[in-house]
């Protein structure tokens, strides 16, 4: 019963698919824990974007088994003082550099401990000054998966990591400042709004979304449910609320970008 | 002799490479079925176009071992009165809406038995109405991965699902009106024509292919053999007559999109 | 202790990713070899670029374990005279055509043998002219991976296979012309120069490249140290020197793309 005695080892990063990067890290990862299972979250996170990488972690790891170990890298600081970590949450392992990247993740499962990655054991044997993900995060992540004790022997304990935020809500009793955070594949407008809060905030009242001069009052439950062309307001998958048009690209209908601002008002108060 | 007990799954979907939906598939996945093998078929199948999914499907399937779980999501009507299946062929289960999406690649190999997804017990607790890969597809077809003993207990059989076909051929003694239905990531234009039909209609006779004005009067059996520049028709490698040029793109060539005509004349019959 | 009995088979190709040619790869190795565990290096060759492909499989190899199977399929020459080809080198396998693809990687791992596919018994049941990849390399590499007594039933034993070089340098005492081999997906630009040989070349004095009429006279040891805008020299994770921009592409910065030449020449020697 081989791959289950092992952590899963989830992949994200900006390194994209054209190169051999994404590749080479599952080469040293085969390496230290052969029978390691490996999945691709995504290598195609816009380079070096961490509110992207963060969106695309912490909106996905709720739904990998206990135990996974996240090795995430979108490390503009490569090289630089920036630290590698390890957090340990209460179910999951993630391992990177200590940019915001991971935090959102992590804090959202509620952070145990996080360990500064000094110990050099656990990285390959030479270590550039441009690839950590290869030299330091891959085989620290494999180490982990094949199983070790106790992750304090990864490094240093540290009391904190840095923080990485989403935009905050700029809130009064009848309106909300939202923004972008992210436009998906299918060109889906996603807002730093989550349904929950979307749901007590407008109850059963009539509302009004203003993005980029445009009006949008409808919420749907269902893509089906809408008509063609027409852009409303829906529950995403994420947990966040998104702007979508039915079979086409709400971003290049509203034409927004990420981090651009929307009203959220509420009518007749 | 973990992962051969268990079915292998084969992902098809829509859903790109930038976001994390592939990755979250394969996360459900991991926690039902743990040691599942997972192989990715494509998820770059143009966004809710069925002719592309049908046909990478169609022309790819028998390639994988008997027994294999294809899990396949191109979903328009996500979250409307469309269906969730699981087709059982004599070598396959396929798992994915009731759209057409399966139904090319399920008729081909002899469909036993259509189960209409109902029974909740195989799903995520929690169902959202956008993401059913995610919350529906993917938890059955690892169910089915880790081995049910009678797929009646997924749901309901149902007599007939919705039937796809790719465009008919309009045909005389001597002409066939065809029509491109797929191009490649090499720029070779598949044509719905299989190559046995074509040599039963061809036979030694002189035949000259239109397309977009321009004449293609010459068959090679393998690309090298043609010229630079030259375009040809050859049988590819999905069965299908195909125009290709030698190290470039035909498509460009003959600018010729998806669903444009071409006609097939035998020459003094 | 399922995967570890089989050796790891690693996949490069030119096959894109909007098709279902790399998972079909997939389907043939997982008829073959089960529990063969499969690695993609890339499928995002450049079409038919040796050159890519060679730099891709040369700079990644050394990460992967001892005994990996590559299976490598750039291929122009499909259904032409070019033999498929086995190298066994001190560590590794390389299955693929024999089009110099290969020769670079397993010229720097010592080649011990290779034999020239020829033992059908190994291949699909029926070989198409138009994909090898799936009816001879891919089955041929899951039996090695499978794990065969001695690799000369895949064959013919051949002296030699074609060679690719990378294009050299043309040195003088003071200067070396050098040429752009790589454009990685960060706009990074490498040279034909390993950092081994530039410090030995450079040693402690002053130099300076032109390339597209932008001379850069600085190296820095790590991307964090550079300023922002700033074009330097380093050392790449390839082992090759660099030229970069941080946060930035360099590519576009020059407007440079692979094969253009670059002058490297000592200031007051």
């Amino acid at each position: 019963m081989a791959n289950i005695d092992k952590k899963p080892i989830i992949l994200l990063t900006d390194f994209g698919r054209q190169d051999s990067f994404s590749g080479v890290l599952k080469g040293v990862i085969a390496s230290v824990s052969p029978e390691s299972k490996v999945i691709d979250l995504s290598h195609e996170v816009n380079p070096q974007d961490i509110l992207h990488g963060s969106f695309l972690l912490s909106t996905s790891c709720s739904y990998f088994p206990r135990g996974s170990v996240f090795c995430c890298i979108v490390d503009p600081g490569v090289g630089s003082s920036r630290k590698g970590i390890c957090i340990q949450t209460q179910d999951y392992y993630f391992v990177g550099p200590d940019n915001g990247l991971l935090w959102k993740a992590a804090s959202d499962n509620k952070i145990n401990r996080i360990i500064h990655l000094a110990n050099k054991a656990f990285f390959l044997d030479s270590v550039s000054s441009t690839f950590h993900g290869r030299d330091i995060f891959a085989p620290v992540a494999a180490h982990v998966s094949k199983g070790i004790e106790d992750i304090s022997t990864l490094g240093k304990p540290l009391e904190k990591c840095v923080e990485y935020h989403f935009p905050r809500i700029d809130k009064t009793a009848f309106s909300m400042e939202l923004t972008v955070i992210h436009i998906d594949w299918f060109g889906n407008v996603i807002l730093n709004l989550k349904e929950t809060k979307f749901r007590q905030f407008v109850q059963n009242k009539r509302y009004c979304l203003k993005i980029n001069g445009i009006r949008i009052e409808k919420t749907v439950s269902s893509y089906s449910f809408a008509q063609e062309g027409e852009l409303f307001l829906i529950g995403s998958s994420s947990a966040y609320m998104e702007i979508a048009v039915k079979n086409s690209s709400a971003a290049q209908r509203l034409a927004v970008k990420r981090m651009d601002k929307a009203m959220l008002v509420i009518v007749d108060p």
